[in-house]
């Protein structure tokens, strides 16, 4: 028998024009949102970090889990700008704690004004996107805002393990694959999840939405961790090797470590000690990266959780959805 | 006719002994709800601020309000819990913008840990508190979600006015209702109706307990301004003339400097000038204040707003809930 499709398969050039007409609209509400507001001492630092480009893929995860069970885009637009609210509320407060100076290619909140506004930027971005997500929300209330909050949670969580990390010693695969989880997966997992409740999908769409989340978010920052070795300069937006600069315990790092001995986990050892490597230095870990097999390794690791996220896609109803999802995740 | 009363008054021994009650009950939720939690790091100084001792009236409003409409405390413990870890996390944060050492006698987060750490504590309390919120919560969920929520964007635009007007040369004392109306009465307001909304009251309870607790929360403001020129110096637990030293422009200093003339304005501008005053000086501003009738029109606009708060309550059904907030405003 031969199997009739009866579906349009989405390509990339279809993907690419619902997430430009999904950042368009996310864009627009983003930068009215503090519109008119006052203080203006308060909200017009608010507006520099929500204007300033942005991916916008957090809000593109909540669409289109919204759509993959069955929900209209209209339905979520306020909750998914107030995804992106979030996610600048965790940058702003992160900026602070990490004494970075650019973010995005522009200067960050407490540096162009102080750290007292940054502070206050925050938790007020914070407040607003409550608002924002509980503007339209009709079913599943009490769950959606469950789960949004819970993200808040464990980013709190996930952020506080990294700068725990930073002056430990040593850290295992296993803790920072917690870490990770909490700080950057479950920020999707938690745009997935209200995505499929705010669409009303399922417990099992909501479950496998959820899971796709969390196994993209672990995935996606395995290959940040792996970008800052082996991407090109000019793609990546950030100078390579800036993580070994600043001798953050990465994926990489952290499996070298595991894996080297001798001489070369000597020199491992001396980036912790020292916290961090001179930049001439960067070529010669990246070759004892290559030495170890560690860039195989991620590769493998992202592939993994990429497969894991989009298993669990398996109960998809509508295969142009799973399509969509297949084609963020590549 | 002589009307017979068929209820019990209550007395101010009622009135502690209810008190006390949920105070402990509070307590218990406060002391309990970071335990477990991880990582340590981040939950530890959680739990230090949530346990160091405080007067816990913002849950008393809840629970009164809850109440007040027919509902029963045990639907809004939890609830009333929430906004005690709402407020701390605006002292958490609030201690780092003024760098202020001490909070209820003890070190303050950042201070006893750092500013990271406390800026992080400050993100968590919150995101527990909406956790808490939302708890028990069985009707009115997006209008309770959303006042609470109201809260939290009001009180950061009041930290933002109160730090604006510690570098400008002049406040008007419009302006300073404004911001206390938004630092510290939206959250005495934000408490009556969560708790009325709770409790399942009627639109014309919820906008009474509403007007309650921002009027009481504007006369507890201007109260706490007063007693720091007059009070005693054991029961208030901070030193006399604390705000007069740090130059805050607080309603009797603004009120002050909106009378004064010649000489006086002359002394009053040079604290706004030298931002404070020496402490040797306090009973020499407090001889002023006296001499332009500053305290006796503090202690008149503190009975008006009460007045206001009490007459609001007018509509109670019971009796006895409005003598519970009488002796709770006195």
């Amino acid at each position: 028998m031969i199997e009739t499709k009866n579906y349009k398969t989405i390509t990339k050039d279809d993907f690419e024009i619902v997430y430009q007409n999904i950042q368009k609209k996310i864009e627009k509400i983003l930068s009215n949102a503090l519109i008119k507001r006052k203080p203006q001492t308060l909200y017009e630092p608010g507006a520099y970090i929500l204007s300033s480009p942005g991916k916008r893929l957090r809000p593109l995860l909540v669409l289109m889990s919204v759509k993959a069970v069955g929900g209209s885009y209209s339905d979520a637009y306020n909750a998914a700008a107030s995804v992106e609210m979030l996610h600048n509320f965790t940058l702003v407060h992160d900026d602070i704690m990490d004494n970075a100076d650019i973010r995005r290619g522009l200067p960050t909140v407490h540096k162009k004004y102080d750290v007292s506004t940054a502070i206050l930027v925050g938790d007020s971005l914070l407040s607003v996107a409550y608002e924002y997500l509980l503007k339209d929300l009709k079913v599943n209330i009490k769950d959606t805002v469950a789960t949004f909050n819970h993200g808040v949670v464990e980013v709190c969580e996930g952020q506080s393990l990294d700068k725990e990390f930073e002056v430990r010693n040593s850290v295992s695969v296993d803790e920072y694959i917690v870490m990770i989880t909490k700080k950057t997966a479950a920020m999707a997992e938690m745009c997935c999840k209200i995505g499929a409740q705010i669409g009303n999908g399922s417990l099992e769409e909501i479950k496998a939405l959820s899971s796709y989340g969390r196994n993209i978010g672990i995935a996606f920052q395995i290959q940040d961790d792996l970008l800052d070795v082996i991407a090109d300069e000019k793609d990546f937006g950030k100078s390579i090797g800036g993580d070994l600069v600043e001798g953050k315990k990465t994926f990489l790092f952290i499996k070298a470590l595991e894996k080297a001995q001798g001489k070369d986990k000597q020199a491992l050892l001396k980036v912790v000690k020292n916290k961090g490597i001179d930049p001439k230095e960067i070529e010669l870990y990246k070759d004892l990266y290559n030495k170890l097999g560690i860039i195989k390794i991620a590769e493998e690791e992202i592939k993994k959780y990429s497969k894991k996220a989009m298993k669990a896609l398996n109960i998809l109803k509508n295969p142009e959805d799973k399509e969509m999802f297949e084609i963020l995740t590549d």
